[in-house]
Order: C-alpha cells, then structure tokens, then sequence
C-alpha cells in the first residue's frame, strides 16, 4: 500500500540524487531554490503549502518517463501539477519536503487538430484557454469551462475530471475525451493516443486515469472531442420563488427552449446582493427582488429563432408560476454581464468576512428536499450565518457555501469548518449524494473518503492503485 | 494469471459441488439435462457451442453473492449470461464443461424510473425493449437501440457497451449509466447505484465493469440515463457517389439539418440489392442508383420544422455535389422502409452464400481512405469476392463484410476467414483503428487482442483483472 512504502526522509534526498534528477531535464529545468518554487508550492487562495527538494520542469514525454523510471527505482514520490488551480490541494506536496513537483507546463504543444473528425490533439501542459481557442480556430467548439481557464491545463482538468458549466449539455472531462498518452510509475509509456468513437477492445483504462489526480501515472497528451459551434446562444436572467419552481422550469426549458440548455445557473437572492454590493459595475438585472435566479443558456445550431422561442417558453413558465420574472439578454455584452453576477458571487463573498465551503451533488429531482434541510440545519448549527448556496442545479452540483454572521468573528466562524462540513455532509449523505462533486478528493477530503465511500469500492480502488503503483509514487496521501 | 489458475476439470466436477451449487438457488432453477440447458450453450447463429455442469439461474443479487463466494472459494469458472445475443462468444462456455453459466434473466425488475432526475434503475435481466418501455411511459426516452432489443438485456448491454445507431448522438452504453450495483468474486457486492450526474469521490470503476464482458464480476443492476423525447423526426435516403461525398453530406447535416444528427448509416448499392432480391416486401427509394447511400435520421425537442431544414439541407448538398438524389419519408411507414433496407442488410447476405465480417472503426475522417484500401486489398486477395461495408459512418465503425464469389464454394471461401480477418484487421492498424468497435472480445478475438493493443495497455488489463479477480473464476478465456 502506498501509504507503508518507505520513502526517503528530507534528510536523505541527498544531493546525488538531486543531481541524478536534474541531470533528466537539465539544470535550467530542475528548480531547487525556494524563490523559484515558490509558484509551485503554493496555490492561489495560499490554503496548501508544501516542500519540495526539486521541481523539474520535463520538456518531452521521454524525459518525464525517464523521471517515472528513476522515481519508481529510488521510491521518490512524484507530485504531477498542471496550472496549479486545484482546490483541494491534490497538486501541492506535503510539508515534509522530500515530494519531487513535476510540472507538465513545458508540455505545451497543440499536436493536431481534425476538424471533420472533431478531435483536437493536445499535451498536457496546454492550457484550458488555447485548446479551447485551437478548437474555435479550427471552426469548432470545445465546451469546457471554468473561471480558471486561462491557467488551468487540459492535463490538470483530466487528472480531476473538471467540470464547470456546460457539463449539463456536454458531460464532465471524462465526456470529452478519446485518447490518451500517459506515462506509468516505473516509466513506460501507454500509448493510448486514440481518435476512436467506438472501441471495444477490452477493458476502459482511459476513464480510470481521468479523475485519478495523478495518483496512477502521468498525463502528457489526450484527445479531445470537438463539437460544432452553436449557431445561436439565448441567455436569459430569471427570478424564481424556490429551486422547486426552478426545477419545472428546467423541465419546460428543456422541451420548449428552442435548443439544448447549456447552462442552468442557481443563484440564491444574498448572493446577487453580495456581488451588487462588492462587484465593481454589477446592476440587477430585474426591477423587482426574488429570493432565487437562474441563469439559462439556451444553444442552437440553427441561426435564428432561438430568441423567439425562449421568450415564449419563458412566457410559458410564467404562466405556469414556474418564473416570476425574466430578461432575456439583447446581446453579448448584457449575456456577460449576467455571467458576471453569477462568477463574481463566490468572490464577493471575500467581502463579507469567513465562508466554509462544501462542493457537493445530488440527484437531481433532491435538490429542492436536500437545499430546505441544509440551510435549516447550518442556520440552527450556527445562529445567524448566512448559507449562500449556488451552482450547477442542472446536474444536481450545488456550491452550499456559508459566509459568517454579520459583525462576528472570523476565527471563531471558520474553526467551525469541519463540524459544519460534517453536518452537511451528513444531509448529503441522505440523500445518496456525494461530497465532492466536481473539485476531487486531494488533500481537502481523503481523511472524509472512508466515511462516505462504500468499503467495497474503497477496496477496489486500493487495490488499483496497488497494481499499478506498487512501489507508491505517485502523489501519495492524495485521494487514498 | 486466469489463464494458469488450476480448475475442476469435468471428472473433478463432484455431485457434491454441484448439488452446493444447485441449493444456492433452488433446485427448480439448477439446470442440469441437456434438454434444459440446450438455449443457453449456444447462440442463435449457431456459431459458438459450450458444455456446462450446470445452468444457475439466480434470483436475487444476494444470490449471485452466494454463487460467486461458493465459485472463488472452489475455484469454479463462472460464465455470466444475459439475452445470449452476443456476436463474439463471451456469453458461451468453453468445450471442456466444466464452467457453469449463470443467467441473469430472473433479475429482471425495472426498480424505479425518475422523469424529472432522468434515470431509470433497471436490473441486469430487463431486456433493453423493456427498459425503452419503461422510459417511454416515463414521456422520457432511452436511446440504445440494437437488433436483438427484443431479447438482448441491459447487462449483456452494459458487459460488452453495447452501440448500435445511436451512438452518433448519444454515445455508446457507457456514455448512458450513471450507476451499477456489481457482485464481485468472492462475493461481495458493489453498490454503486448512484444517481449523481457529477461525483469526483475517486476512480472510475463503473467504466472499468462497462465493457469487460464479465470477466471482472457480475453486474447484477443499472442506473440508466434518460433524455427528452425527441418531438419530431425526419429520416431521408441519400444517394452518394462516394464515403467521402457522404461524410461532407455530414458536416452539411450537422450543421443545418435542422436538429441532432440521431443516425447517419452508410449503405453500398450492393446491399441494397441484396435486400431487394432477398427481403420479403423491400423497395427501392429512388429512381436511379447510386454507389452508395446515407440512411440520415435527425431528431428535434422542437414540434415543427424538421422537415423543412432537412429538405433546404438536401437541396444544398445537392448544390454542392454531396448529394445526387434524396428522398424524406413522408410517413413513419415509409421511415420504417428506409430502416428495413438497413436492418435487412446482415441478413440478406445469408442468400447470398458464405460471409467473412469484420466490425471494425477508424477515425471518422479516415473511413474513406481505409475503404478504398480495403476493399481493393480483399478483391485482389479472393478474385469474385464481394465486400459489403455498412454501418455507422458517422462514428467511423463499419461492418466490413464480405460475400463469397457467385457460384464459388462456400466452404472454401470460409476457410479464409482468418486470413481475409488478418488482411482486412492489417490495414485496421494502419488507419489506427479498432478490430472491435461495437461487438467485444470474447472468445472471437482473444487470439487477435496482443497483436493489436499496446503492451503496456495489455499488461494494465492483465494486471486489474489479477487483482480484482485473483483466483480467476470470472468468465475464464474470454477477451484476456
């Protein structure tokens, strides 16, 4: 098991070592003083902190298998990152310093892109934002995204199997992906560089990497599916009485919307008065109040008359009580400024002191029963905090995060994280959900996994890891 | 390894055993005369052939349990068994009889359908009709359709991802389960019937059972996903002069067609004569012929108006030379006619004397150039023979069948099956391609499987399958 594996202490990632392992990419590439690493030891909200005696920086596939090889042989475990915009600390190493960082940053090339095939070629070290502008110079969408795409990498979003907001029409990651290239601990290469719609070829290893946050190999290219670029999007701002209502809504939006919903927004009332309150030029987009909004993307390959036919679902769902109210976006600049109230509201939550944060799913049809009972018991469990839940109501991935009470204390607020995590994810639990919806397992939530895993599969995923790990190098104490 | 565990052989295999096996289930679900067992030793094509002590058939997941716990510790093969319409044997025991099948026929519950969340929890012996039936009482829709829908059941479907025409909008099966509930050797049970559309809690392992054609473990139930019904469908039957003509008839229909491409099937003018000779009240659609033709199905949530961008669309491509002549069925009667054309296809050639087939893919893109190669390859290999490439251009998966010369000897043009399966199978590789898209492994081509797979992905499946089936109890022989 990985987590009996001897690896060497600090004091033993001797300098002949180092020097092996620099020697494989060059001394320019190999980063051994704290000033350098820095960037890579650290995440943006400064949460995780690690030590590392190096930080090599591959330039091809071979010199990270050569690092895999040397790696398995001498038990140095290995700390795979991409753009280092994860939020449970999966690409950070641990504090004890003899974790080697191997960032895939210099694995950058955009290989090949098909657009009659609708594939896209792509190394890991890409990031989201040039594959999906590779995709749209080809003619061709690639519908990934996230408020971090202009750092995050297609290796980092397969490592996690990234979400995000289009995942209602298009399918996480693990949905855009053909083909893989991945090197193994020990170093040998899976050539798995499939163009593939269909193969039946034996059993499915592409998908048991993706998501596996480096803990079973390396990712350093994959094969992206492209799709066609909608012809048409209707973006329209909705307020609602409940997530109830917003649920018929979605059912209506679906039949009547005049396209595929690409995105099915919840936002709760406090959150669009946080963002008008710290949001640099927010305005509301409705005349009067309501305790909830959606925002709803409707996309069409036709290039006319989506606009039509939202407005007369959305007069449908009015009718029917499922709206209280609506505007449809009259063009791109009031579309993004919808979007904005919807991607400034965890931000602006920093304005209004500590928040604890939960990532967490559940069937979809729950989420109204799961939401009455979550805010309830976070409400009770902490007189006057303030629940602010949010997110991807389509696919049942609700962001349930709680700011603290007005004029409390931070400290105090936030030394309750873990007791309010457990709450929640008690009532998450009850609901057959899970407790990390699109964000992974990491550092944040291994010591949670067994609580909320069945044993069985826990079991299996152990012995997985074994198998293709033996010797536990890559990225111990994550997820397992 | 499975290949070298020790079993029973026949002699070895007790009354004792045996009758512990038979009290598992009831002796009234024990089958162990000839007669009885007769339906499930071999296929409808009469092709594969097993020998068996006894036929299980289990009534309840705790009784799959039981099996596999009695089986890891006797170490007995088990063979799991759904609608027994595979193509490729799996589903059959070898000839040295002492492997017991275990049909999963009475687990057939549909448990619970959920319209508003979109799933559906079937168990594994619900035929697929079944489960479309569940769907569309439901108003909603499960879109995996196959020939056999009849008999075929949802866990063979889920064993061997089963695709079919739909695939080109909806994926293979394992792009339609959101959860399983799994027995594994030794008998502990997986329950991971979850109804999550996103849940990053670890590794992929309902990918990993999907398409392992019971060699992991059973899969005992499914979540399934569920869509909208589409509210209109148009079909057409397109005349091309060429694959490559019709895969930028594609584009063209992906684009305007006035919805989702739902099934873009290629058909040689040879196949079409072959129905029109063979099948009972088949017709030619268009006046003239042509080499080739497109079977074009596009589905829309909207009620009207289908019909119109179709025919602007083949107006269009015909502008453009993509197209030479089309015609829209004006009725589901006439739709069901353009279907039957292809349906009868397979087995119009059994008129038609001896057939070698192949169901293979390659990158969409390719489909033209590996034709050309493909069929000039096996002309010159077999003088007279005549290919017959049909199937799902859209994903890059054709049934690359051929008939024997006219008037030639039948026997003699099959036993250069495998030579003609190696000729067709070598230019597979060349295009990078798959000699299994949609039908498995099985007992067909486990010979075939290291000559065409990457060792380093071998060695991973062999390695998964030591680890999560140790003693190599489930479905020995087949794909590994």
């Amino acid at each position: 098991m990985p987590s009996s594996t001897p690896s060497p202490t600090p004091s033993e990632f001797s300098a002949d070592l180092s020097a092996r392992f620099a020697a494989l990419v060059g001394e320019r590439y190999a980063i051994a003083d704290a000033g350098g690493q820095g960037p890579y030891l650290r995440e943006w909200r400064d949460r995780y902190h690690g030590k590392t005696p190096l930080v090599l920086l591959p330039g091809s596939v071979e010199e990270v298998a050569a690092i895999l090889r040397l790696a398995d042989e001498t038990r140095t475990p290995i700390v795979p990152q991409g753009g280092n915009t994860g939020l449970v600390g999966g690409q950070i190493p641990h504090a004890t310093g003899h974790e080697i960082v191997v960032s895939l940053k210099r694995l950058d090339k955009v290989r090949a892109v098909d657009p009659e095939g609708n594939t896209l070629d792509v190394e890991a070290g890409v990031t989201l934002q040039r594959a999906q502008e590779a995709a749209e110079a080809a003619g061709r969408f690639f519908p990934l995204t996230l408020p971090s795409e202009g750092s995050c990498t297609v290796g980092g979003n397969i490592a996690t199997n990234a979400g995000g907001t289009g995942v209602i029409a298009y399918g996480n990651t693990r949905d855009l992906v053909l083909g893989l290239e991945v090197v193994l601990p020990g170093g040998r290469i899976w050539h798995g560089m499939r163009h593939l719609r269909k193969d039946n070829t034996g059993y499915d290893l592409r998908n048991l990497f993706i998501g596996s946050e480096g803990t079973l190999g390396i990712v350093t290219a994959a094969v992206l599916k492209l799709f066609p670029k909608p012809r048409s999007v209707g973006t329209a701002f909705i307020g609602v009485d409940s997530p109830a209502a917003a649920l018929s809504l979605l059912q209506v939006a679906r039949e009547n919307g005049g396209g595929t919903v690409t995105a099915f927004e919840l936002l709760p009332r406090r959150g669009v008065d946080f963002v008008l309150a710290h949001g640099a030029d927010a305005r509301d987009p409705l005349a009067e109040k309501y305790p909830w909004y959606i925002l709803l993307e409707v996309s069409s390959s036709a290039e006319l008359g989506v606009g039509e036919a939202l407005e007369a679902m959305l007069m449908q769902a009015y009718e029917k009580g499922y709206a209280r109210d609506a505007v449809i976006a009259a063009s791109l600049d009031q579309a993004a400024d919808f979007w904005r109230l919807r991607e400034l509201l965890s931000e602006s939550q920093r304005f209004e002191g500590g928040s604890i944060k939960h990532d967490v799913s559940v069937p979809v049809r729950l989420v109204p029963a799961f939401l009455d009972k979550a805010i309830a018991a976070v409400e009770a469990f902490i007189p006057g905090s303030r629940p602010l839940p949010f997110g991807h109501l389509g696919d049942g991935n609700i962001h349930f995060n709680v700011s603290q009470p007005v004029g409390g204390d931070k400290k105090a607020f936030l030394d309750q994280w873990e007791q309010t995590n457990a709450l929640v994810h008690g009532i998450v639990a009850e609901f057959h959900g899970s407790i990390s919806a699109e964000h992974g397992i990491g550092q944040a939530k291994r010591a949670l996994l067994p609580g909320v895993k069945d044993p069985v599969e826990l079991a299996m995923m152990r012995s997985i890891k074994a198998t293709l790990d033996p010797n536990g190098i890559m990225n111990p104490g994550k997820v397992l």
